[in-house]
């Protein structure tokens, strides 16, 4: 592979970065869409350059005896390109958070207060082996007004290497600094430890990819993290939920799909309607081969699996489903609160007050109220595209939009006022 | 001392704490406001115990030969005791910002998507000799639904005691949970460690005090932390500026206050103004004795002692000030944003596209137009009180007001739609 890069170019590349930041911060929405489009036509036209590189990822791939789901996600088709430049025409449609004044008032001196927003400068993001991160991501950040270092996984290299000179394509067409996307093309481990520890010249990573690579990432770095621990979701059905809603949402928030962070994992009942529910929850799971495991009050209704407290614990990513039957509201809400991730939980009521009790004192980046948590995510939020799902609670929470890859500066104007 | 804490007893401190967070994240601004009331009653009538406690710890301080200065930002005396209660009643007048809704939208599968402000949880406040940091903390803590374990200074152990035992008198005259204000009583610093890595169990953790401070906190933490490291300001004398306003804003932002970290360090004047500008200003720093290290071109001008590149990376806190002379915005610019430490930076300029310019691309958390960059502070914002000033990107940034010691969730609004 020519352009292989070592650790002593990383500093290269910091710096590259660095001296794209004064002209992407003043870069215009348009300049910015402009570039975004001609990557577009870059990608479509370089199809067949695009899928000889991945030709050889999955040739090399074939060879290491991975999980076919692995090999799944390295795959490029036509159909995945198709996908990846729509997904730049999403983030073309997005508004540009840089720039935006708000909160402008008056000080008691008399001077005026606003706040401006910014893009964050650098952005490193660390992903796994789908290829289409490479555009998706740069795109956000592009729009953002940010630089991004970018390292894919090993095995997608090739792919990630077309996709990039297509992204590059785009800024040289619009005379926007060709070093604002960077590929790390040296796949060395060395490299990212370096990267996370560069607080000066970094300002936010972003590993998108499994708990394990988010955990080593975040006990390491020195740069701010924004992080996605786990999603263990949890649906409660109240005593004055609609027994129908409830069935086809808890079913939903399950089955949409088994492996999303947004799955239910654990189902909460409340104990007064738990035998008129249990036995309906019961017969449609099963057409789903769903296994239950259930508290003790569970199991003298159902006849299944005793669940443990591991259970609660345990975010299944598989059609499995914990069930305990608690007293009311407020059990429920320490449960959640106690056993969940902080990331979606759901009330079903039709009433009231319940809800308003829920959505206040349940400490998640997403309350729900009649929807299946399988919907926390942020095109489905209407946030146009999503950099992530956040689950600390500072900086961004939940679905991360553009907004997320910016930070707001005060600008205070005065008339020479003088401090007494 | 009874009430000594010690290691084992930080996990007591800690479960407390958490116990309280669903009462506190409920309460309503009356109830907080009033209990806010209460404890400045409560320091009002305990005057003479306030008074007492802090004689003992000044009576321990005199034996430690310690600076003047320490033992003067120790003492507690009636005229400090007002200012404590001013204080309370200013935190008394601000917004509660907790369960502020925001950002209502109507999602793409037609549910309503809302942001609500909601309190971190529980914030460490670890800061150094003012005991007054005790009441002014723990009441923004309060008043933004959040639980405080404070770690005040050693030698001011007794009056801090004191100061803690009037808030919780505020707490328990409303009901609400005396463990929602903690103080750390055993000063051994492994409590500190334990604090600062119990990442489940604390959600912010703010240092107030020197930047060796703060620098040790940040690197050990495993909790976000709060940074202010240091205001390495700069006032930029623009082509256009008229000289005036130059001179009176250069001067104040330099001798309102050395030791503030709003004090300006750097003045840039662009080469055209230098020859007229740079006389006047030597006079009149001359008045306050300040030391001025120049650039060469400063020093073709002015007869000062030169400046090395150490000089534009200091920040003085002292009546020494650095003079550049700049080729014009853009060098001035580049200069703020590689020297600076993205603190407070201004403009003096009376052209709109400069100030533009400067506005834009001065990546500080505050950038100022015709203003002493001493005026960054946020009670000067009408932020009403401030939490500290943040020199990071991410979250907060600047002066921090009650917002800082919050995050948004999402409230999720459903009709029983399910995911396809």
């Amino acid at each position: 592979m020519k352009d292989k890069n070592n650790i002593s170019d990383l500093k290269a590349i910091l710096d590259s970065a660095q001296a794209t930041k004064e002209e992407l911060r003043s870069a215009s929405k348009n300049q910015k869409d402009e570039s975004l489009k001609k990557a577009a036509e870059s990608i479509d036209s370089s199809r067949e350059t695009l899928k000889a590189a991945n030709e050889k990822d999955m040739e090399a791939a074939s060879t290491l005896n991975l999980q076919d789901s692995f090999i799944d996600r390295l795959k490029l088709d036509d159909k995945r390109i198709d996908s990846m430049i729509s997904g730049l025409k999403k983030v073309i449609d997005l508004n540009d958070p840089v720039g935006e004044m708000t909160d402008k008032s008056k000080s008691p001196s008399g001077f005026l207060v606003s706040k401006m927003r910014v893009p964050l400068g650098v952005i490193g993001i660390i992903y796994e082996s789908r290829p289409n991160v490479t555009a998706d991501a740069s795109a956000l950040c592009l729009k953002s007004g940010n630089a991004c270092i970018l390292r894919g996984g090993t095995e997608a290299s090739e792919t990630n290497q077309a996709i990039e000179k297509c992204m590059i394509d785009g800024l040289v067409a619009v005379d926007l600094p060709s070093k604002a996307i960077q590929l790390l093309k040296n796949q060395d481990r060395e490299l990212v430890t370096q990267l996370i520890k560069s607080e000066n010249q970094v300002d936010l990573i972003i590993p998108r990819g499994g708990k394990s690579l988010i955990k080593v990432i975040a006990e390491d770095s020195m740069v701010p993290v924004l992080k996605h621990y786990e999603g263990l979701c949890h649906v409660f059905v109240d005593e004055n939920a609609d027994l129908n809603k409830a069935i086809d949402i808890s079913l939903n928030a399950k089955v949409y799909r088994y492996g999303i962070c947004g799955a239910m994992e654990t189902l909460l009942v409340a104990k007064s309607i738990a035998n008129e529910f249990l036995p309906l929850i019961f017969d449609e799971f099963k057409k789903y081969e769903v296994e239950l495991r259930g508290c003790e009050k569970t199991n003298e209704i159902l006849n299944i699996n005793l669940a443990t407290e591991e259970d609660w614990k345990t975010e299944y990513l598989e059609p499995i489903l914990s069930i305990k039957v608690v007293d009311g509201i407020s059990e429920a809400i320490s449960h959640i609160n106690h056993f969940g991730s902080g990331h979606t939980d759901c009330i079903v009521t039709e009433d009231d007050s319940a809800k308003k009790t829920f959505l206040t004192n349940v400490d998640s980046s997403s309350v729900m109220h009649n929807l299946p948590t399988c919907y926390a995510d942020g095109f489905e939020y209407g946030l146009g595209a999503e950099v992530g799902i956040s689950t600390d609670k500072l900086h961004a929470r939940g679905p991360v939009g553009l907004e997320g890859l910016t930070s707001q500066k005060f600008i205070v104007e005065g008339s020479g006022q003088l401090r007494k």
